[in-house]
């Protein structure tokens, strides 16, 4: 199953795809959407639609996931990224792809088991589940990638769950 | 001129369409975009895509007008909104049309002359404006006439204002 994970944003959207193979994860792809300050804001929207129409053409998700907005920023921020996440949920849907949303303390629960963990102990453990040299760059591209593993795990369990009650 | 008012919302969009010939306003069409609840977001993101997309294509507005979002309203409203408002945006802007954004105050200023004026007074000058029979229903139909009037009101004074120049 490949996993697309979404970090929503106006300037920047970070996204990262993994493939999930029995218990272990491949890196896919990952990087960020961005857009350029001082362009009328509904032209920065048709430019994060169109790129990850064009991410989930190349790379054929099965399943969606996406951070859920923090509810303690402030309103003109809830807005903005909301704009971005609309589309972005859009893109999906058109594209008859699942979505589940993980807010951010459910995926730091999911990667390091504390949904206070800091930013670097996310960054840290997203490069030991992928087995990769280097923390994947730029932030926000790590992040896409953390929410996948967090859907994967939480994917997981449900399965694993399901498969227990049958036994 | 053709103008498109849009009051965003993702259970309910208002629109109003009003043709601005010299100094009057015409009626061409008001309504509301309504999505069931219950449903994916996503889901009833792509109907409120679809339909503006639909509302577009049949009035063929030259501008928009777009409510700017309440910054005193709560985080979780304002993403909500901003994801309805993110769809909206990305239609116009697809479509080509050039947007412009009014905050609930200058619409009551430019329809009353009172930016804190009652939705009952801004509702029964819409009626007067448009020379209509009864106010426009619902209230959110109404509200997208009122953002199209508004704007028709802002651009009306640039020209005169352009022509003043030139004398």
């Amino acid at each position: 199953m490949v996993i697309l994970g979404i970090d929503p944003g106006t300037a920047t959207t970070g996204f990262g795809i993994i493939r999930v193979v029995g218990n272990s994860f491949k890196t896919v792809d990952y990087g960020v959407i961005t857009t350029p300050p001082g362009i009328p804001m509904e032209q920065r929207l048709v430019m994060i639609y169109e790129q990850m129409n064009k991410i989930i053409d190349t790379w054929k998700p099965d399943q969606v996931a996406i951070e859920e907005l923090y509810f303690n920023q402030n309103v003109t921020t809830g807005i903005t990224v909301g704009q971005a996440r609309g589309v972005l949920l859009l893109s999906c849907a058109q594209k008859g792809l699942p979505v589940f949303e993980y807010t951010p303390l459910q995926v730091k629960q999911a990667i390091v088991g504390n949904g206070r963990a800091e930013k670097k102990q996310v960054q840290f453990m997203v490069k030991t589940f992928l087995g990769l040299r280097e923390i994947p760059k730029p932030d926000d591209a790590a992040d896409g990638l953390a929410i996948a593993i967090c859907h994967a795990h939480h994917d997981q369990t449900k399965t694993r769950r399901n498969n227990e009650r049958y036994r």
